[in-house]
């Protein structure tokens, strides 16, 4: 039975995540940040406090005392779901690709790190936290890298559709001056084009996200004005852009991109999503983006610095420990500030429309916990882990799957709705469960 | 006597505020940041981490057991310092009041909350931290304040020599469209419109120091971008301008200062500056800074909450706390991260040629070392706590004096050159004083 200790316990933990991103969802309002200033903030937060706080958790584990049950009830949870979006998709009539993936991640991608950890170690424990930590490493590891793949695989199977087949787009990109007069052809490489800015855009991470929606012309004006300087490397245009301002953003695009994507695009488009060569060039796709995320190498860097440091024994030199945690103590306070900030930068909380929100909303905070206790209890967890199993499944939307959205330009006004409206309402709903599953 | 194992624990904390800040200096060299996205990360440091950082540390001091001693020899070594200062202004041929001014800052203002308290902890114990935190509230509430006082003096003293007397300034504020004809009018009230916009420039601390100092170009463009709309208020156009966008500039600012420069700006510049109604404009020109610096409210907001707790054992609430460290945390590794920003910004490490810099190096960490042995050994103080005021003394040149020195435009040059290169020397020089005063 939980009393109002506990509860106090668990407020003292999650009121300071709201402070913070209220705290910043005020200064945007009150104009102390501009957007460009969000936009270095929100980069600083993406490029280092995430990342290092994530090698933080993540390194403190032992990977050989998972707790096996654990991963098994999350990894089924996850197969489950996308077995029933599979058959849905490709059985229903109103099954489809696009929306299989926003479900999946709906319902399955919670914000284990910057949320779950604080909320379920004041719910649960210290001892807790290392089951929320396996299930950041599991989300960083194979859960993005599969949700990538899909959103690859999306990509692909729509250029082909796109193309007709058949066009080899590789030729427009050798001969720069020369532009051919198929408008077919002019359209697929606006997919490519589209693609290459989309892989760019990747660096940037929500800071775009933030400078593009919702105020577009000082962005790219600020893009524009850093960027001069690689502009002279070749000039090339292409009819399909709208106006000189774009066709300017192309180019620079394609410069920086220039040789990643050539090793990319070389579609020979003949063949069928699906076939080995294709999988190949999607595999291939998704590993140039895990290989551009600094996520990826700190779940890496971290999983290995575990396994090397319990099974020998060793330990992180206090230098290292403390250049770690001078950064990665701002990890927390500066995701959720960064959060406060994407929220103001919006112009409705509520970008999707209500219908869409409810379904979002019943997907995060109904099927995605309905599932992973069906899952849970299915491999045999009891007591305490399966409550944890459970409240870390309602737990509000994660971030990095609504980045790939916006990236991939896939329902992101869904997702954002997930991550804003979904952090608004999900504390009284956690409490819910957790209560509920505490009596 | 030190041992290895000492000087390797200090190295432990030291070293990681080192790494933080090469980190930011190779990342705006790597073109990870443009300097608009620094100014936002050096914006939320002034306005959010280091004032919620001073409040940390401040709040949790007992100020009925301050180390009388200690606050005594600051005090002693401070005035001496002013003596000596004053005397050489006075009676020196080669004496000036901005060298003074300068003098002050270099020899007795050194950066006591973000390198002082971690190093000093790991020098000395984490017993010893409260007397840090006590040099640090007594730098905010005292030191900072008579700073600002005597560069608020100074501007008064030039702005009467500029104006030559008899000039009424605000006649030329009052009456927007039409300017005096005479050529002095319009010098003197340059001096005002600097001094406004010099006050404006207050609120960005550090930000605009970046943004203006190495790339003025697109600093000024998103200025007049995000400021548009306020441009409208009302248009408002002086000779001396030298060019449409200097012009702009000054409207907006003009705008933004409007009513607060009307309260400041009524010179009737007749009087000396040491006259008592010009004091008490100083005085109102420094309250009205004070006002606008969050690092007052964080000292004196600290301070009550210590008195107000240690009075009545009063404990802050678990949720106010966290809602504090949750953004204080950051403030150690942003802070530094900020200040490697900064570093990376400007075009040349020694910016003030090297007899200043090696002048400057002087006063920091020799002469402000040693005025404050005599001043410690004279109140009494002996042993450690002699110690830890010696070495605290020789610490890197403190940021919120050249901040100001910005703002004044008085020797900007030499006080960053005090920042940066005092940075990078500072680390031996303070291990040395540490290992000699431990023999």
């Amino acid at each position: 039975m939980i009393n109002f200790d506990d509860l106090y316990s668990v407020l003292t933990a999650v009121v300071p995540l709201y402070v913070t991103m209220f705290l910043a969802y005020a200064s945007v309002k009150w104009n102390i940040f501009s957007p460009q200033q969000c936009g270095g903030i929100n980069r600083f937060v993406a490029i280092f406090a995430v990342p290092l706080l994530s090698f933080e958790f993540i390194s403190r584990i032992n990977p050989y005392k998972m707790n096996l049950k654990f991963i098994a009830a999350d990894g089924v949870s996850k197969i489950l779901t996308l077995i029933v979006l599979f058959l849905w998709t490709n059985l229903s009539k109103n099954g489809s690709l696009d929306w299989a993936i926003t479900m999946f991640s709906l319902s399955t991608l919670p914000n284990t790190l910057v949320m779950g950890i604080p909320l379920l170690k004041s719910m649960y424990g210290d001892d807790k936290e290392s089951i929320m930590v396996q299930a950041v490493v599991l989300q960083c590891i194979i859960w993005y890298t599969l949700l990538l793949f899909l959103f690859e695989y999306r990509e692909a199977k729509n250029l082909i559709l796109t193309s007709g087949g058949g066009n080899n787009i590789s030729k427009s990109n050798s001969n720069n001056s020369s532009i051919s007069n198929s408008q077919r052809n002019d359209e697929s490489f606006c997919v490519v084009q589209e693609r290459v800015e989309r892989s760019t855009r990747n660096e940037d991470d929500i800071v775009n996200v933030i400078q593009s929606l919702n105020r577009v012309a000082p962005a790219i004006a600020t893009a524009v004005d850093d960027d001069k300087r690689e502009l002279h490397l070749f000039i090339w245009r292409c009819r399909c852009c709208s106006s000189p301002s774009a066709c300017e953003q192309s180019v620079e695009v394609r410069n920086r991109e220039n040789e990643k994507a050539e090793s990319v695009e070389e579609p020979n488009i003949i063949e069928s999503p699906g076939s080995p060569s294709m999988l190949k060039k999607i595999l291939k796709m998704v590993c140039f983006k895990l290989v551009k995320n600094p996520n990826s190498y700190a779940s890496i860097l971290g999983l290995s610095w575990a396994l090397a440091s319990c099974r020998w024994g060793i330990k992180k030199p206090q230098i290292l420990e403390n250049s770690v945690t001078i950064l990665s103590d701002a990890g927390l306070g500066m995701a959720m500030f960064s959060l406060g900030l994407f929220m103001a930068s919006q112009p409705k909380l509520i970008a999707c429309g209500n219908k869409l929100a409810a379904y979002g909303m019943v997907a995060r905070f109904v099927a995605g916990p309905a599932v992973m206790a069906v899952a849970s209890i299915g491999v045999g967890l009891r007591g305490t882990i399966l409550q944890v199993s459970i409240v870390q499944a309602s737990l509000p939307q994660g971030i990095v799957p609504f980045v790939f959205a916006r990236e991939y330009n896939l329902h992101p006004d869904v997702l954002s709705t997930a991550v804003i409206f979904g952090m608004i309402i999900s504390l009284p709903i956690t409490m819910l469960y957790y209560i509920l599953l505490g009596l």
